[in-house]
């Protein structure tokens, strides 16, 4: 499919975008390709720049009228950028302005590359599968989110230990006793639940993970299941307060009972691969991990 | 020293307590042992009892009244005892209510057996060391604590990853990428450090433990520190809220560039050793170590 | 499929299958059913009870000549009787002789009503997948291996740490220096892997795991792959020695560049379901995870 | 006291000490400072550079003679030179051939600066407390070690889990289920003990550190004793074989029942301080942790 217009939607105000974003609005225009910005993103052009040809939308208008999303922030952009496209199958591109991102693998200085592959429609996709989470309150659904990442439990900063339980596809798993507990996609993995001691999961793999956070029974290790599975954690505390955090950015506080149900979602995300590292090397910048030594 | 007064505090209204604390004050009282209660566990009993020869005191007199403070409860109303009684140096028999707890290892059973041996002077006292933080905010003190277990920085449920700086003796350690830290006594060692992935700290070893809570720098392991160390911590983040809170019951808010300065307390408890259990024996129970086998 | 002859496999002379085994025998006299053992099982009858219509054949011919596989021990003995089986398609029935297992979760008591169940034709066989290790030595396979568990690299009791290099499908994931490193099932994962580390998979998760043993960069953590993978490890150690282990049983010593391909078996092992446990409940049972409270 | 000879160790044959050693010599020759070598670091000389007044000696008379000792390798040369240092109370200067060390923190390029203020007398000594393990066979000693790292008793190869039993002071403390355990100094706790999953413990607290290999119970975690107790480990296992090793070095083989005791050795190891290095430095050098940004 040709891409006809180009999405773009960056952590506002940022400075490293100041100089990169009026460049690349004329680079698009010499293409004939329409430059569709959000409005937090158009507050970072002055007026003069804005007034050459740009179409500013709402951010929730953006993914249905453009043919390509372009992400130009870090993780926690992407997060939120994906929450509004999910729905429309519009591939993403993730360029980080910053330090490199476990999403955000393409470099400002691949920018340009990145795109003249992808207007010759030779790049690569790869779908990440998403979270469909359902707040349950006596019974009843309250609220739906879908996640890229992860649906978190946590307790408040002045709570203490909380309980839950842990029910796959019905079946019992087991009482939880911890700060909180992280369900997860392998896309997930390397975010908060690789900081409370998950493993690292390759995002082919189908499956969800559920992590706890801190757990006061040590023997409680992160678990993985199938993502074909109806994962529900219940709140059993009575007293202290629960909060649901969806890809650390939208949720709300729960109740004794309240329970979250996480399945597969029907959204994936398309993320355009970057030209010339795979998931491990990301991987292995992020993490540190030693270089090979000469072979 | 003879024992003419007994400071009774627990948790109150407890159920667990209305069957003991009648028998209990007629025991005292056959011994010419005069019971001090506080507000609290005295509202536990009936008008009828509380008028055969009971003093009722608020908690903060109890400690200087007190040859002896019996807590009757788990850890957490030893750690509010505690922070009542540190500057009394009273001693403490601290008898569990409901399952065996670290510091309340005394079982409801082992209650007047315990106390016959203290009314005979034949007790053994376990001396804790305290931790005592100063929160600092533009150089100036505004709270001072003492802790037998911990403060931890914490962050708010909806918060993100928080940064600090953590300094000993006044020399940079590292900066920490995490959810929250912890200072914690040997005490507190099996307290929420062992949670976040700490080792267990004999109660006897002079030493400070600083335990990262889901460190996103995977390398951050737990640190000890001699117990004339000064720990040090500086709260770099400035947009999450970053809460101090001391023995999971008190503290406040901190704002960017505020530190901790956690020391060794001049106060010490002194805590009244189970007839029976020693340190190891506890710990096995509560962590369900297995036996041993036939020797 | 009826059951006309079922195969029982046993940790031989083991005390607590001595009254059992004549009992088992003459109950499936009774029925008609055919009773094969290995000559290792049947050293542990005494002469009258083996004259009693019973077949006795090497361990390999076994399963070729069974319906059912009766594996009587703790784990190990089932992995053991995995290798001789994997070819066949025989399923297995696993009694425990003494604690509770992960793969051997049925209880001597329920003996007799696990086997009513499967000559009825009413039990339910879950299919597990098993590794297929080759080890390749200047390029050509010199041994292969089939694993229910896992396949452990590891150094010697006097070795220092051991260097290996790792490779999903080619791609280099990363140097691993190490005690050693495991590549295990879903089913292995809660054997040596847990131990070293690593997540609980559920038994149905399309996935290997590749844990590192002791790893000297902490940031080298547990790596869930899909099974369709081709997982390689390079030794790349020159002065120690390394040791292949697969399923805790068989293998050999390894040299400097030799390495280890982990692929999907063609082979599954065809476990019978436990009545009245699911998978769940056998590790909350081995893992002593608290019980939930009353609901 | 001043320095009129200097015992010099190093990794024999090693390329990079090369270049490093004539002129070394030299200069020590110019300031009137005799020049001892052991064998083996003298056998990577040339016959010219060690006929001009070197003296030559057997390892373990060079502690004997010598004012300093001069270690020139890695942290390996130096726990092997340790070991025959440490009856005489000579302080070593470490100095790093590779990648830096725990406890060779100085560079070659940090060498002469180094000498010079050892000359002068101006350096600082750090006394590192060692281990003193005893062997004991059918209750008599077999073998005693002093170790500035640890003691590890592991597995072979291809063993299987050991039993061991753990005794403070004569206390029972726990059965450990594991590959092995770690009694560890604090010196030791950056080493084997970390990777293991141990806390980083600072040089100068007083305790010892219990850290299991792969713990099967997953509860079991590392204990940290004071350096006044006396910490027994007993092999419980009697069907594997169980090695003994210290400092990663010497050692022998463990039978069932052996067991060895770990106390506070009277060695002490003089280490002198880097000179613009702390231990903190070394530690976030050494575990790539992230540095602080402007303050």
């Amino acid at each position: 499919m040709a891409i006809r217009s180009i999405g773009i939607i960056s952590k506002p105000r940022r400075k490293a975008l100041e100089p990169i974003l009026p460049a690349l609005l004329t680079w698009l225009r010499q293409r004939g390709i329409e430059a569709l910005l959000d409005e937090e993103t158009a507050s970072t052009l002055n007026s003069r720049a804005t007034s050459a040809g740009v179409t500013v939308l709402p951010r929730h208008e953006l993914a249905t009228k453009s043919d390509l999303i372009l992400v130009m922030g870090g993780d926690g952009t992407l997060l939120a950028a994906a929450r509004g496209a999910h729905e429309c199958q519009v591939p993403i591109l993730a360029v980080n302005l910053g330090s490199l991102g476990f999403l955000t693998a393409i470099t400002v200085e691949e920018l340009y590359d990145s795109l003249e592959v992808v207007l010759k429609g030779k790049h690569q996709v790869e779908q990440r599968k998403m979270l469909q989470i359902n707040t349950l309150r006596n019974g009843s659904v309250v609220e739906t989110y879908h996640a890229l990442n992860d649906a978190v439990l946590n307790k408040g900063a002045i709570s203490r230990m909380l309980d839950f339980e842990a029910y796959i596809d019905g079946q019992f798993l087991t009482l939880i006793k911890a700060d909180g507990v992280i369900v997860s996609t392998p896309t997930g993995s390397t975010a908060y639940s690789l900081a409370a001691g998950g493993p690292i999961v390759h995002p082919s793999v189908d499956a969800f993970l559920v992590t706890p956070i801190c757990p006061h029974t040590l023997t409680n290790r992160p678990v993985i299941v199938p993502d074909s599975s109806r994962i529900e954690i219940v709140v059993k505390t009575e007293a202290e307060s629960v909060f649901l955090t969806v890809d650390g950015q939208v949720g709300h506080e729960l109740h004794h009972e309240d329970r979250i149900v996480c399945e597969l979602s029907p959204s994936r995300i398309g993320l355009i691969r970057p030209l010339h590292k795979g998931f491990f090397e990301v991987l292995r910048s992020k993490l540190k991990w030693g270089e090979r030594g000469e072979r």
